[in-house]
């Protein structure tokens, strides 16, 4: 299982370095330099990956939904089998903790069994029949069958935050091959060695699965842009920066051929708290809340960093104890020295808004990433720009005191787009809040009662994202199951000989999976 | 039933017609202008009618499915109702005959009864629970839920070749208010009268069922840019050319919230004759295809605008066919003037490409279409920028006679993305044209065999879409009840009380819908 890295681009199963820009990994701690370098992707390589993709797809795309389930299983056992010295050499690179990171490993080998368990339940085709009926009136209705096709080639862009989870085997790489479509992927650079041994663990799964090469190709380097202009690519997906997955969004709809991008990009999560619940439980939240807000040092997209109540004493009781948690949290190392800067500008620039004041500093560091707690006055919270809405991606958090009831439903009415929105809260409270509610639903992709957003369950029921800017389209999700659909397109057949149709539509049902057919949801045979 | 036309836009169940501009009604042949003047939607009054929208969008998304099958059964009964004098304005407007419109009045009210039965099937919900496991190691699981709600406000642009089907109560209104969104559509100049009786109809329903008033608002005029970027919309659809299209398109990209439109623009739909279905059926072909060319006047955007073959003797005497069939065709009124003057200049286009000639006029007119029979070398169909892809509307045809099955192969690989393709072939040349039919599956929405793309079927296994430029996004379709989807997002809601889950994710499963619990699919309830 020795992996030798060499720092070359992967295309259609073979690797390629021909260019003279070169990217270091650097250590998360200390930033000491990994003896190989990574050779940025030519202008010719990218197009290449871009062909292997293309020239792979009308093979991939052929095979059974069993056979590119044991492909998906075949990476999931590859992805297992990287062993302690992986998880050391991530650690390395992203400064996130071996155990962490071994959790990771499993959500991202479950991912992608979970995926095939869809493949091989069936319901992604979407089949849907209607059968002939020829003597209709006025006219013959023909047989018209209709079921799903993977896009075509996806380029998936690799988050920093998850280097195992959302990275070069992560969820849009599982739901873009699941699909029936070939990836390429463009490697974090916060994570260079680790991409590659993750790809090599794919390379293996391709070999031995036989399924044909170009499936998989990863790039290195500033690339992004040619990748999504590149007229092979028909869909991208993308988990960053809302500045960059604007960006691409920007540069996919301004293709002689616009293709979708599913960004997911920025999110504050707001949690709020409710009388009854406060009243209750409100240590145990305090406690409980600032550890969903430094865990993993605050990189994950559901980080909390927006806390609301109505002034009460319980509230004011409250705020004292979220000061007094956050007041024994310690500094931790970010991803890199890029997010670090970035999270001390956001802190920064949260510092230097009139009305806000910090409450609580987990320890001093120049090196690494101090835990914050802010508060606000409601006054701020309904500022010009809505300056407590910018995404500081770090271990930070603002508190807000509001005067009323009615402010909490003005901000969930004018609040942008979210992941999450989550409620602290007793039955009484939620009956009692029925219309915030509601607000809520139109705002977020996904709606919390007494729980955390940090956690991403991977299952079919996620939704992990929301309107705009918490992603590019609230029609997607990027974790789950459902996050296939986003790389599907329906294609129907009218008057179709039985044997040549895909078997998801044929007479007999040899999947037995459960169609639409004739307005009714079975899985029986149709007799011809 | 008698209704007064005013000539007002339609604001949240209110008339208004503020503005200065006014547009005519004009009769299709002739150019008689009607007596009543419609008055263009002024810029507060197009806002208006997108806040009317927006305040409607809460109430009418909480509303039961149920409720909302009921309003569109409202609407089916209302347009049904709507008597000879309706079909006799709509054919003054639009040169359609009588026999067609009353068949695209029964078209129209069925899909919204269509609508209705999705609605009340349930598969739109898409129900997805994945229960609690507190037990689970290393975490526990919570109790996750994911359904489907409508994405806020759509704007609709009605097509000017339908003016029921595809109108104000068109399938994008069906689609849109099926999911739970208020409409906002944007009347097609070319059927003004049509368009406020139709509007009149919906209007009655709104007061029958009760719905809010704002669900349903139409405006008149050039507006459409100011309606695609009113932040208040969340969607669009559009059917009608590709520079209208994609200029919606570019538009909706570019707001500070982007936002998916559905455009339907542009198709030739190729038709492939195979060798044994030209030696066995080639007469019936050529007469069956030129009915399929001139019927509506050619202004379908299925019309099948490309035939080709394989040089052989049956090939020749195919054409020889389709040119004596297209002789005896006669002129016909299209839809208005601004019609006639694009059919007639693409007509002039192809008449100007060396190595196009005329195969057969169907007679002369300066005021009425004449149907056109081209034939082009196969040099023409693979010259730069693919002069014979470009979408000629109106009742004309190209045939094309190519070297080899290696030139059909390279077309098909080449060409653009279309709504459908179509095969005239019997079994053995299926068997033998896989490898095309794969081709034409990545390139079509819909494939046909022995049929003609003209006469789209409404049914939940329709595809009416494609990929660029047949229309903005694959992934959609904008016949058929799928067509729903387009305005659906999902949303999960995690450990939520089940009292306070909508109907569709309680555990008792009260509207007996099909759901995904745990992996499986089952209409069974949950135990507590």
């Amino acid at each position: 299982m020795a992996t030798t890295i060499l720092g070359h681009n992967y295309i259609g199963g073979q690797r390629s370095g021909q260019g003279n820009v070169t990217l270091p990994s650097l250590a998360a701690a200390g930033g000491d330099v990994y003896p190989v370098a990574f050779v940025q992707a030519t202008e010719q390589e990218v197009n290449a990956a871009v062909d292997a993709a293309v020239q792979a797809y009308p093979a991939y795309r052929a095979l059974s939904a069993e056979v590119r389930a044991q492909f998906l299983d075949a990476i999931a056992d590859e992805i297992d089998a990287l062993g302690d010295d992986f998880i050391a050499e991530v650690s390395r690179e992203t400064a996130l903790p071996a155990a962490r990171l071994q959790g990771e490993r499993g959500r991202t080998s479950n991912q992608m069994r979970l995926f095939a368990k869809v493949l091989r339940r069936g319901d992604f085709y979407g089949a849907r029949i209607d059968t002939a009926l020829p003597a209709r009136q006025p006219l013959p209705r023909p047989d018209i069958r209709q079921y799903k096709i993977g896009v075509g080639p996806v380029a998936v862009f690799g988050a920093s935050n998850f280097p195992l989870a959302f990275s070069v085997a992560g969820g849009d790489t599982a739901a873009a091959l699941a699909a029936g479509c070939p990836v390429v992927f463009k490697a974090h650079s916060g994570h260079l060695v680790t991409s590659e041994r993750v790809a090599d663990a794919i390379a293996r799964a391709v070999k031995r699965s036989g399924v044909p090469a170009g499936v998989f190709n990863m790039v290195y380097g500033s690339v992004g842009g040619q990748l999504v202009k590149a007229p092979g690519i028909q869909a991208v997906g993308f988990t960053g920066s809302l500045p960059g997955g604007r960006a691409l969004c920007d540069m996919a709809a301004a293709r002689p051929q616009p293709i979708p991008v599913f960004a997911e990009m920025s999110s504050i999560n707001p949690i709020i708290l409710l009388p009854q619940a406060l009243e209750q439980r409100g240590e145990q939240i305090a406690r409980e809340l600032i550890g969903s807000v430094v865990v993993g040092c605050g990189q994950l997209c559901t980080n909390p960093g927006l806390v609301l109540g109505v002034r009460s004493p319980a509230f004011t009781q409250f705020v004292a104890q979220l000061q007094a948690a956050m007041a024994t949290q310690a500094p931790q190392t970010m991803l890199n020295r890029g997010g670090l800067d970035s999270y001390s500008s956001g802190v920064q620039r949260l510092r230097q808004i009139a009305g806000v004041e910090v409450l609580a500093a987990g320890g001093e560091s120049a090196t690494q990433a101090v835990p914050h707690l802010f508060k606000a006055d409601a006054s701020v919270l309904f500022g010009k720009d809505s300056p407590l809405e910018d995404e500081v991606f770090g271990p930070a958090t603002v508190v807000v005191e509001l005067d009323s009831r009615d402010q909490l439903l003005d901000f969930a009415r004018n609040m942008h787009g979210q992941l999450t929105a989550t409620l602290q809260a007793q039955p009484d409270d939620l009956h009692a809040h029925q219309d915030l509610i509601a607000l809520l639903e139109q705002k977020a992709g996904r709606l919390l009662v007494n729980g955390y957003p940090t956690g991403v369950e991977v299952c079919d029921a996620m939704v992990h994202g929301g309107p705009y800017p918490a992603t590019s389209d609230a029609r997607g999700t990027s974790v789950g199951t459902l996050a296939i659909e986003r790389f599907l397109r329906p294609i129907c057949y009218q008057n179709y000989p039985d044997a040549l149709l895909p078997q998801a539509l044929q007479n007999a049902n040899p999947l037995g999976i459960l169609r639409l057919v004739d307005t009714e949801q079975t899985r029986a045979a149709i007799s011809a």
